[in-house]
């Protein structure tokens, strides 16, 4: 399918400057952009190739304002990122989803498919799970006893749902993911340890998206709870009886230890580290390899481990890259003092 | 089913203090504590909500002293933390096992399994394995070849188990679990690296825990080996030749590089990296996010990346803090004692 | 099996030290030989154990000079190490492979299949799929729809390959890995995230290693691309648009962010993190747990997290450790200055 640069503006309620009538049928990097494809200018560090790409069309944000000729057709929008996420949204949208009930998935009598749904070669829907309607399961996909998933959700292939968790609408779980694992307590007995077992589940509410490969333990007892909106990047831990607040976002590798509890709309880097039963305000921000060993109140930026506020934290990271000079000036100035006081008492 | 303060208190050798006929028929945290539920307290950190909960019974510690009148029937204990795993144990034990073997599991002839163990759907037994009694063989588990299991062994969806790797009675391993993969081993050759084939395996011995997506490589030669008694969280990474002692515990992302040798009762936190070819001690405790470049002797506790015992890390933590003032403050002793000189002279 | 020493040295151009009659069967570590097995010695760190060890043969490098006695006989050779790795291939290569299509697999019918390729038990093989020849093809492989797969390929079992991935020769990807699931990519919509259609696809090239639950996402358009001969370690986090250069090398558990690009022959230690859209140059080598804010230029080697060249790095950690002497110090010569000061005065 193609569709000119009017076309697409109408979509987006951009703005044409060039040809208007230049027609494209694929997306491209404006870094590797190719005639007959559309590329998108929203980080400024990308600005150079606007000049030089091939790209047929390129969106850029209303206050782009070029610094030489450039001869790709413009499409002006207020935000050129989330334009470009609705047209790969329209595309997405018109591939064909997976439709029917492979034969060779097994599905407990007692379990429910809703309308719709879609379940993979070798799929296992355990004892009275229930799956609502218009989900994707992929093969592979091992839904436990008594778990309950909402309508459109997705599961990729390889991912376990351990019993009596409950999925949200409109979740997305990739590949290897594990929800409802046991979490990791014990208690000591002796030089040894004695299994706690881990009676509680996993709460994922709506619109939730997981990462392939990441886990989220079940509590002990209660739940572990994503709220409305996370969204978690792959091979991500999230221990028992952690809640993370709606629409934060975590990059992959970050580690959230047991019974901490995370604001709504925090950002964290990759690698992050949370120490355990801690408190993370709402709109907490922590750069990446940020290792956090107490409560951090909301609204911080915070870096490094253990973590400071990030501005005091980079200037004393500035400093650690002196210390060899600030060493040797403190010998030198011991030396210096030693001589003056020797002079005085002359 | 539901039980009396009385009766509980006398399966875990307590004392009631309060009505000791108040009865629950669940678990609940004491910070969202319902009627019916019976919560816990051990963290100091939760003292407070104990005033307020709404749990009717609490176990607590034979030491606990409450500074307020509480409403929930105290049951005291030597450890409310243990006597809560007793607990928990006896309703995990009162569930209803999975039994049978799948018709749509996959077992080679030349397979062993034991009796009463399951074999859940599309499991895959692999030629002359051998599984004990009484295991519980989830769907999706790849047993390889010649692989040994012993008795009352778990094995949960999605793990795999290389050829030739060996599993000790009691052992549980959760979804997703990679054990004998090839230990990470390439010769040189030119720009190019030259795969070197890993003809060992994996030992897991009794009672060993494994979460989640965690990765024990296969040895180059001999065996990479998990001592008895060991619990590795999720997304742990044990590479080629390392060893594990007796009840050692590792927090979730850990790393532990090749032929790196690790004691017994050693306690690591999440995400902490050891270099290969180390040797660590006894009883060694690790902070989250510790970096190990070389050896560590028993009983030692610390922190950091590279590592450092942890009294002394915490002390130059926190002068990394003021590092920015340090840095003027020298600035300023520089300038002041080169006035002093000149005063001096003249 | 078994082989001479003088048999075993002309498979390897070696040069036999002692009795070169004398017989093996298997390898075992120098610190663990036997009498019947082969050892080798390359790291001189395990020097002491080629005095006492009972392997009967133990290869080790022409310029390794004994400072005692040896009872073991020496095989010498060029490079020990990559010896080894010669025989353990010839060990391997003896091995038998698997064969045939699994009657459980299951295969679209539009997919193609190459000459000589095993398909294991519960494989699945999606929708215009084509996979080369001599290729091993495990249990539980999900290999999605219009996925494109080389000769000579080995895929483990559990293995996830989203849809229209390319797969180079002889490729070998271990247990749980996940190639192609969805880039995190999201635009902010309010205090929501609306989600950002992931497009793309991941392209393998040749000789390409993947440890077990490593992560390789999908570009949002065009590829994340793993260039030829690259090795990646267990539990490897690569996010979308990166591109990975030739023979470059990633311990276990490392991460690298989106659109970075990292050159040739890097070698990267365990759980390095690095942010995104930077460029690594060539023959860069990275300590553990490195963590990358900004661009690296080729050659060079870099620690800590922020980054810096290693010799100033170690030399700023040194004095890290002292930084309670340090401020100590700077409180005692401020006391002196102010006194020398007074003294002035007077």
């Amino acid at each position: 399918m193609e569709f000119s640069a009017q076309q697409i503006a109408s979509l987006i309620q951009g703005t044409v400057v060039g040809d208007a009538s230049v027609k494209v049928c694929n997306f491209s990097k404006i870094e590797e952009g190719k005639p007959g494809t559309l590329s998108f200018l929203a980080n400024p560090k990308y600005e150079q190739y606007i000049y030089e790409t091939n790209s047929s069309i390129v969106l850029v944000n209303n206050d782009f304002a070029p610094s030489a000729p450039i001869q790709a057709t413009l499409i002006k929008v207020e935000n050129a990122y989330a334009s470009l996420a609705v047209l790969l949204k329209l595309v997405d949208q018109s591939k064909a989803r997976k439709t029917g009930i492979a034969a060779s998935a097994s599905i407990e009598s007692s379990a429910k498919i809703g309308l719709d749904t879609y379940i993979g070669n070798f799929a296992y829907i355990g004892a009275n799970a229930s799956i609502g309607d218009n989900c994707q399961i992929y093969p592979y996909a091992y839904i436990g006893d008594d778990v309950v998933i909402g309508n459109n959700v997705t599961i990729y292939p390889h991912v376990t749902i351990y019993q009596e968790c409950i999925i949200g609408d409109r979740c997305i779980i990739h590949a290897g993911v594990v929800i409802g694992a046991d979490g990791f307590g014990f208690a000591p007995e002796g030089d040894a340890y004695s299994k706690i077992p881990q009676l509680g589940h996993v709460i994922l509410e709506d619109d939730v998206e997981i990462g392939a490969n990441t886990c989220i333990d079940r509590a002990v007892m209660g739940a572990t709870i994503i709220r409305k909106g996370v969204k978690l990047d792959n091979l991500v831990q999230i221990a028992h009886n952690v809640e993370v607040g709606e629409n934060t976002v975590m990059a992959s590798q970050a580690g959230i230890s047991g019974s901490t509890k995370i604001g709504r709309n925090c950002m964290f880097g990759g690698q992050v580290g949370i120490a355990g039963h801690l408190n993370i305000g709402d709109r907490v921000t922590m750069g990446g390899q940020t290792g956090v060993l107490g409560n951090i109140k909301e609204n911080e930026i915070i870096m490094g481990s253990p973590s400071m506020p990030m501005k005091p934290y980079m200037r004393s990271v500035a400093v650690f890259g002196k210390l060899p000079d600030v060493y040797r000036t403190i010998g030198k100035l011991e030396k210096e003092i030693e001589q003056l006081k020797k002079e005085l008492i002359k």
